[in-house]
């Protein structure tokens, strides 16, 4: 189906915004009257720059306040009508979307909302336009889509039909099971928004947190079920009304709307786009760093011995069981030194999982491929993280690993290191994998995000919970596989501009995180210090064995329990922007230990000022 | 009475908190448990530094959950208690706050509740704890602060007492008269906090968008007047959970949040500052430029003559009718150039309107006084304007342009311009005097911001508006005298970082805004261009006589209208981050053309653009 944009979901001038919805592939727009009177082209112009970025100008909107009220008023609002139609008609747009009406004027009658919308149609016939009614959901006498519905049934003019908002239908909590029974032919119009489930004032709701369809809590999909079994062919249309995409970038804004719109179509069985490939594990995570040294030294620590050395490039494999690192003393990406800057997903089908992220939009990479080099398939997360599909290592398929060459004894850190093989079980004391991945994320692109790794990868993505930091509150969501091999913990600043003054970290498992935190300080490891009053309150809130809770103490181990079993864990300093946390999780916890965030943020911070950095 | 404010208030380390909460006066903290928690320090020492501070521990809190639960659950909460209740001797603090119970196994039982919550009180008394119950307003089964003092009530017991909340009995819509029925001494706490009228889930609303008393809508002074009324002697106590003020400075959000307890004390009577001083007129506004060509140039052309220059300073006076602008050529303030720097209010008392500035804890600036000067007293506004309180020019007072000694005929410019004594009536052409002035607000200052000139300068608040920027939502609030002799609108962006992308202006009052822009444009000024698609919008929504659409448009000119009558206004091009608004205001205009702001954001987006600055 044809897909359109709502100028008004994106930032900028109008031909900003025009060439974004263009770049991101969409078919049409609507545009929002407003950005049209900001405009210093005239509608002429902006009719021909619509047609030379190949986009239809879907809707014109919105009229307000139009129906149902005294006759000289209404006599008003036609002359007001004719100005419009006359300037859809320079522009080229024949459907203009008319609101059910807020002004105290309007009268609760429908047979005179019927008849006023019904000579507002012979008005428009003259201009070849179409009038699509709609029913807002703080409409002062019309706010459900049924009702707006009848009043269209009841005016039966050619050139008047609905307009169908899932955010109004939904919002209401209507039933959206009667759309089927609308003629398609009088739906003229479809626009889609989610939203979070939030109990607001409507209106609010509406004018500052919608969202892209997937992104929150509607069931958009089930509502463009019973739109497309009436017959309806017009486009799907995006109009999103959102405080934080008014001050973000058009253009990643139209992708991430433009691959809502290609999850919905799959979601609905309207396109098939190559299904999804769900990682099997985490086959690396990989450093950039101006200087291996002070990272090398923390992995050294922790257990973790320099296995490989890539063929053509300065990276170099740490391993420690199935926990890979790659650091790449390349140039540092980010001006804050150190940083996690790729992911390695093992994949069961890297081609497919590339396939799949091309579909959706997902800024394919130059493949890392020398001669030597094995085929790494590789897209861009949207906050830039690197993200390679690799497949599984078996005697056909050269793994990635394959780019690596054996170093194994030489290195000095290594003398006298346990030195496991690639798979190795580890030893009890030992790390095993990395239990999850955790990323500061720009501010604009926290559901973008999501949506991302839900869709292009096939996780699944956990409640949102909100971390109180010393200075400001971080929102923080986990997407994960079903069996928790993979896990990445995506957070964000409760504002814009200290993207970079959040650390993205490592959490490595072990199955214990006694005996790994003991190992990591007599290898000369710094553990985070852990305020006695934390302990204090845990001695308050559960049961410990003897001498346990001082132990925990000693090493800065905090702990968290849930219904599943319970968690603990400790962290390393920070070098960059990076550090670790060593955690050991009993198999039915499910969270990463959020209720010890702030104290863990606040100790961060503490840290910090102690040592300068 | 005593001022006390929560810890979760502020933010930063539990450290910073303490200093900042002390340097703004408040005499007790409450300390929230996650800050104590989250700090290096020992309670004993966290009690030390209170007392070097010379804060007294109000209160210490919460602890959740406890009553009204199974047996064997409450003994582990008692358990709980004692572990915290020894925390609080060591802290030294005697009063614990006790949330009602949002615990799925909490009961709705008001003898178990009161049961238990007795036997709580035994505990505490072993520690000489008093307890404060205190009803949630999301509470399971407690909910209303009537319901919370029935269960205290029943309990009976000494070391049980409630705690009121202005946010929880507000917030519901409770009628506070009841809480005159309550016995003052067993009122062991009261918490204050306002809140903007949102209809949204009242927990999500408590949690992020409290804010000082006097910043929202609620009648927390009405609410402190029945309190009063009991005898109750304890603190008034400040518990904000704000998103903004977690991010802010600690140090300005503690001064502010003692303002408005100072300003909520006068409201109930309970002590008596200097009282307010209604500033008169607008004498002068002060631009701080590095190069004052540009801007001089536009006020020439806008009709202004330098009459006057500083006896002691590189300072000019230019002006026209009442409108006096002083261009100063001292060092910039601002790394973007031109700013307007200080506001000169004409005051028939200022060292009155000093005076209350000072007990409200405005920044009292050092006099601009030399042996020649004429005495100005004048103090910071939050984003750093320089507020002078100017005298009337009477025989008998040396008002501030003694310090100023004539300049006519010495410049260049002023060759053949028409030069107005001060004081003399405008022609009809011309400008009379400033309508208002426009400042940009640091972004967690906003709602500071309107209580500052609320209190400090007995302005009144008008209601906040939301304008659309093609990149971002700004929100807008004018305080005014209400005869508008003095109008500042002060608007803030909708997220950080930005501050100083938004520009300020001066708006000048002229009775012919047709005449003034000519005459602005004969003599070589530019005026900022406006879309002719919204003079096709003008045309639609209002009737105009012939022509009369066509010179709006040649000169840029826009349009407004509200019941009290029409606005008609149009910019100059921006010098830094000031540019001037020529103004034809209707007596019965209340508003500022917030209607138009989008389309002229977007016009000063346009010419930026155009010409790169």
């Amino acid at each position: 189906m044809r897909t359109s944009i709502a100028t008004v979901s994106l930032s900028g001038s109008l031909t900003e915004k025009l060439t974004a919805a263009s770049r991101a592939g969409f078919d049409g727009v609507e545009i929002f009257e407003n950005d049209l009177l900001a405009s210093p082209l005239p509608p002429e112009e902006i009719r021909a720059r619509c047609a030379d970025l190949g986009l239809a100008i879907e809707l014109y909107q919105p009229m307000r306040d139009i129906e149902a009220v005294p006759e000289a008023e209404f006599a008003r609002n036609l002359r007001r009508a004719r100005h419009k139609f006359e300037v859809m008609r320079r522009l080229g747009a024949d459907t203009v979307l008319v609101c059910s009406s807020v002004s105290p004027l309007a009268e609760d009658d429908d047979a005179l909302a019927a008849g006023q919308l019904s000579q507002l149609g012979d008005l428009a016939q003259e201009f070849g336009v179409r009038v699509a009614y709609e029913a807002l959901a703080w409409g002062r006498h019309v706010s459900t889509y049924d009702h707006a519905w009848r009043i269209v049934e009841a005016a039966g003019h050619p050139a008047l039909g609905t307009c169908l908002d899932s955010f109004h239908i939904l919002s209401r909590g209507s039933d959206p099971k009667g759309i089927a029974d609308i003629p398609g032919e009088k739906i003229f119009f479809l626009q889609l928004a989610d939203a979070p489930l939030l109990a607001m004032d409507v209106l609010q709701w509406s004018r500052h947190y919608r969202c892209f369809p997937g992104q929150g809590g509607f069931d958009v999909a089930g509502l463009v079920r019973h739109v497309l079994s009436t017959g309806y062919d017009g486009p799907l249309s995006l109009e999103i009304f959102n405080d934080v995409f008014r001050q973000a970038e058009a253009g990643p804004t139209a992708v991430d709307a433009q691959r809502s719109l290609l999850v919905l179509q799959e979601t609905v069985g309207l396109s098939e786009p190559p299904a999804p490939v769900v990682p099997t594990g985490i086959a690396f995570a990989e450093l950039v760093t101006p200087d291996a040294e002070p990272v090398t030294a923390l992995l050294a620590a922790l257990g973790f011995t320099r296995t490989a050395r890539h063929r053509g490039k300065p990276v170099d494999l740490w391993q420690q069981g199935e926990a890979r690192i790659l650091v790449n003393t390349g140039p540092a990406l980010r001006r804050d030194g150190t940083a996690l800057a790729a992911i390695g997903l093992e994949s069961p089908d890297p081609e497919g999982a590339a396939r799949r992220a091309e579909a959706l939009l997902a800024p394919v990479l130059p493949r890392r491929r020398t001669p030597e080099d094995a085929r790494l398939d590789a897209v861009a997360a949207p906050d830039g993280t690197e993200l390679f599909f690799c497949a599984p290592e078996t005697p056909e398929l050269p793994g990635w690993r394959a780019d690596f060459a054996d170093t194994s004894g030489q290195l000095p850190q290594e003398i006298g290191a346990e030195r496991p093989a690639p798979g190795q079980l580890p030893t009890a004391t030992g790390v095993h994998r990395i239990d999850h991945l955790a990323l500061t994320q720009p501010w604009h692109h926290f559901d973008e995000a999501t949506l991302f790794h839900r869709s292009v990868l096939g996780l699944q993505a956990q409640e949102s919970v909100d971390v109180a930091d010393p200075y400001g509150l971080l929102r923080s969501r986990a997407v994960t596989t079903p069996d928790g091999s993979v896990r990445i913990a995506l957070s964000v600043g409760a504002a814009p501009g200290e993207d970079g003054a959040h650390a993205q970290h490592i959490a490595l498992a072990t199955d214990d995180v006694v005996a790994a935190a003991r190992r990591f300080r007599d290898s000369g490891g710094r553990l985070l210090r852990i305020p006695a009053n934390y302990y204090d309150d845990l001695a308050a809130r559960f049961d410990f064995s003897e001498g346990e809770l001082e132990t925990y103490q000693d090493l800065g181990i905090l702990y968290d329990r849930d219904a599943g079993g319970a968690f603990r864990h400790c962290y390393t300093r920070t070098v960059g922007r990076v550090f670790f946390e060593l955690v050991q999780r009993e198999p039915g916890y499910r969270g990463y230990g959020a209720q010890n965030a702030p104290v863990r943020l606040a100790a961060q911070h503490t840290a910090k000022r102690l040592t300068g950095g």
